[in-house]
């Protein structure tokens, strides 16, 4: 296992500026940080900074103060740590280890719709055991990105309060060989987000309406399917919204779409303090025009540069799209 | 091929009532009339009726006055003939020929979305040659159903006016085999509908959205994209609309949904007397609202049973799903 320490402790090359006071974050989010390497139809890029957290965190630090829990190895680049500081995440929860960052080699389709994994080095991620600084154990808003179901609840169990939101991410991976574990998890969240496979997966229905509501009787109070280029839907007891997918035209890097929605999510979920459907669905409406902008280019970056008037444009033409007439 | 009379002058077995005054319908549909025989991973149906226009033409006539033109056999059921009575459609332009009707027998898998086709026998749906009966040349409605598109142009020819609203759908057999002439059509039409695969093949682009445009530059105003159980899309110059689809926990029978969508769709257009984007947006989710009820069951017979207060109670939970918040 390699040695882990926090990164404001840290000696290895980047190491973030320390924080002067530990200050709660408005949201936590808990997932993979990793050095991704893209091949599409056109164009391949290497050691793109990705990762779960890593867009998600970028993205909800559009609407809140975001604390990232994670890890990366020592050749994680100066770039990517500014990345990330330039974006405002706290970092005293991304610790440093010793080794090689968490790689993944992935390559998409014509239509963009379809990836497969060409390469995983887990590397630094393989021992990864998440640890919150204190500061972050009252966080009204944790989002699980993400990663093992088991690692999933050691973070829920570090809470000292029961945040306002537990929103959880999974894979097909977790529903196939840990599913006990992601059971648990699922109990103990109020909303889990799973794209149309997974959710079929978890429950055996074929039928995504039929499932979603399956899952409802898990425990969650939301069930948020994620759809792609169609979108996602929000599904509750009484709930049954459909949020449409914005119409990006080019598409040139969809990897972290379904992150950035989720970050994008639980910072609007922070910043109007709602509690309820409505703001969960304001919030969704919100983290699909985040990943529309996210898709367009590589990495995350474009999430920082983008300005807030086009991310109004966005949501009022997404507004418009659903009009009756 | 096949001797061919109008069924009003018919002497085969089930002929349909002779209608008093010829009257010109609101809405003509021209298509296929076919008996299937559908096989679910539940269930195995033989001898329904169906094809696009008798889909499309009970569906219409739940809002407007409807004339189908297409070609039966003489084995053509009575229970068949009946049910486009009941449903009240105009019957004088349906063909009755010798032989026996167009068959088709296809085969779906467990979500629904796939199928395949196990056996097509045309029998007098070979030598279909579209005619319409005088008083349906002056239609203020017209949808080409999916039939080859040399009969399109064939009854596009024949209308002694242009029609305030032609639409046109097709399949990926014409987009592959009879391309000029499909794009006659296109030229001609104001509304074309198309599946994904289908616009997607039709202008060689991987994003639909810009498929879509692309289409619009060959003539029609406006492209109707079908996403089966993500609903549609209605796109125009300036014009991007999302119409959710139902959530129909249990889909027992997805043929004829394209069909009914758009002869719903062709209905409410007629009702409304409207000419505008926000008129076919309106048709389009009430045609959804129709495709939610026909896939509930095998066949057509559901559009006509099912009362007029279900589809407003399903029109108002679509309104609904797409509510911001």
């Amino acid at each position: 296992m390699p040695s882990v320490s926090f990164s404001k402790n840290s000696s290895v090359p980047n190491p973030p500026a320390p924080t002067a006071k530990p200050a709660t974050p408005d949201v936590v989010i808990v997932g993979s940080v990793a050095l991704d390497t893209i091949v599409t139809p056109w164009e391949r890029r290497a050691d793109v900074p990705g990762g779960s957290a890593t867009y998600a965190c970028i993205a909800a630090s559009r609407r809140a103060r975001t604390g990232i829990v994670g890890v990366v190895g020592e050749d994680f680049p100066r770039a990517a740590w500014n990345l990330l500081r330039r974006a405002g995440v706290d970092l005293s929860g991304l610790q440093c280890a010793s080794g090689r960052t968490f790689r993944w080699t992935g390559e998409y389709f014509a239509d963009m719709n379809q990836r497969r994994t060409l390469q995983t080095e887990l590397n630094v991620f393989e021992d990864f055991r998440p640890e919150l600084p204190p500061a972050y154990r009252r966080a009204p808003l944790l989002f699980l990105a993400n990663i093992a179901p088991e690692l999933q609840l050691h973070v829920l169990d570090q809470m000292a309060q029961r945040p306002r939101w537990v929103v959880a991410d999974t894979m097909d991976l977790w529903i196939r060989t840990a599913r006990p574990a992601l059971r648990k998890v699922i109990r103990r969240v109020d909303v889990l987000t799973v794209n149309e496979s997974e959710v079929r997966d978890l429950t055996g229905c074929a039928s995504v309406p039929e499932a979603a509501r399956k899952v409802l009787r898990m425990g969650p109070t939301y069930v948020l399917v994620k759809r792609g280029e169609y979108g996602s839907l929000v599904v509750g007891r009484d709930v049954w919204r459909v949020v449409p997918a914005f119409p990006v035209e080019r598409v040139r890097d969809p990897t972290g779409a379904g992150d950035t929605f989720a970050g994008g999510l639980m910072g609007e979920l922070a910043r109007s303090r709602g509690n309820g459907a409505a703001a969960l669905v304001r919030a969704a409406w919100f983290g699909t025009v985040l990943a529309s902008v996210a898709v367009e280019d590589f990495g995350p970056a474009r999430l920082l540069r983008v300005p807030e008037r086009e991310l109004e444009r966005r949501l009022s033409i997404l507004r418009e799209s659903v009009r009756y007439g």
